[in-house]
């Protein structure tokens, strides 16, 4: 999926939503708990309810893994669901993965060309070339954490190297990297102060925010800072939207929640000028 | 495993060498390819030859994950036949996994108790709530990395941090998290000069070098700076070993190797009187 496609259906759809799908079983609606399919069906059900309202979807890997060979069967299953029925949704396999070149080859071939995903996460720390196997693929992005939202962000992201923050610095350093326009970056809604000195490092790359809704961000906060003239910004919630009811109106609650923050994203395009 | 046993094997088998199980069905021998378990049956094959000269173990997901839910199967089917056949030998999923809390359980779970695993690799950028998860299971073991082989390391972990560098940093703040004490490091072998720096900060906890062998290290330095009065090291070896034939005496080949290697080690274990 190219970019301008993907900023062709923020306009269309009047949202920067991204669906975190992190399906856990043990919080699903109980019909799910014991369906043989239930990883999927569930995750199928909340796309069916939030479509309309969302442009991109983001499962969450660990989710599936954990679920040993029958998590991998349904995340394919997934991605296939998706692909077929909703091609013009951006797809991120939220993976976190990275490692020396080789090794990262495989990677990006499992989840571009396996499963055909149109975007995974990857970590920094092992550098340039760890990543650009990821940004070899047309079309295809990886999107690199930069500051993440969990406390543990504190820990390393923060490091001075003389005036620049190890987040800043990550911006900076992969901005040369091979094929650089492939790549987005993950930065946390929990420091949305941070996006606005961010977003003048990456005026015209997209920022994925996760972190909005049940890990505490603000989205009229985030969009303040991290808009740009062509919206540049997803934003992700998983569990508000997933586990909004754990009832049979599971559907409607989840639907409900996606509607209200698309609703609140259609006038924030729209004072930006977007719309 | 407890790390005990895993020093009584290091002197029992007189080796300190882990093989990676880095299985590339392009690179292996022709009988293989076209094979329906071609994955786990090399694996296997491997296994055999090398057993009697290692104490580990170190499958790398990318290369199983590249082929989908097959490759899971196949690397389900080797861990199953590493714990029922070699239960003494030490696991290691090469995986560098690493996310916000909650998500960082679900992988620990993955592999620590889906897989049975000893220990699973993992990146430190998110800090210590992307860790912990991993530390919390007994006799189970993260493997953090510090300082890696590949040229990329020189983009972000050489971070000065005051006087600190960004890898000094991570193995000095980790060993303040929770079951410090379940934490192992990776440090490239191409950076013998390093692995001495780091031994005086973690004296007593198990180094993993990456790097010996294809990645164009050399034993004898690491073994110098690295060993402590326990061991203290696992050295891997992947490919001089997986590939040291492509022909039908690949299995000859890969022992000879591995005996290779073992041989120094033994010497070199001796020499440090550990023996």
């Amino acid at each position: 999926m190219t970019q301008e496609a993907l900023i062709q259906q923020i306009k269309l759809k009047k949202s920067f939503l991204c669906v975190g799908l992190d399906i856990d079983l043990d919080k699903a609606p109980k019909i799910f708990k014991n369906h043989k399919d239930g990883l999927f069906e569930f995750a199928k059900a909340i796309i069916e309810a939030t479509h309309p309202f969302t442009v991109a979807y983001k499962p969450n890997l660990a989710f599936y893994e954990t679920y040993g060979v029958k998590g991998w069967e349904a995340f394919e299953k997934t991605m296939h669901y998706l692909k077929s029925n909703y091609p013009n949704h951006f797809t991120i396999a939220d993976a976190k993965r990275g490692d020396i070149g080789n090794t990262s080859t495989r990677y990006a071939k499992a989840f571009f060309e396996g499963y055909g995903v149109d975007s995974v996460t990857v970590a920094p720390y092992m550098g340039r070339d760890s990543i650009e196997p990821f940004l070899a693929f047309q079309d295809k992005y990886a999107i690199l954490l930069a500051l993440t939202s969990n406390e543990g962000a504190h820990d390393f992201q923060y490091c001075k190297d003389g005036t620049t923050l190890l987040y800043e610095k990550v911006i900076l350093e992969s901005q040369h990297w091979k094929h650089a326009d492939r790549l987005m970056y993950v930065v946390g809604a929990t420091k949305a102060e941070a996006i606005a000195s961010l977003r003048k490092l990456i005026p015209n790359a997209f920022i994925l925010v996760p972190g909005v809704g049940a890990q505490g961000g603000s989205l009229r906060e985030v969009a303040k800072f991290g808009l740009n003239a062509q919206c540049g910004l997803l934003v992700n919630s998983s569990r508000s939207i997933l586990y909004a009811s754990h009832q049979d109106d599971f559907a409607i609650a989840a639907a409900n929640e996606a509607k209200k923050l698309q609703i609140e994203m259609e006038e924030l395009l729209y004072n930006k000028g977007i719309l």
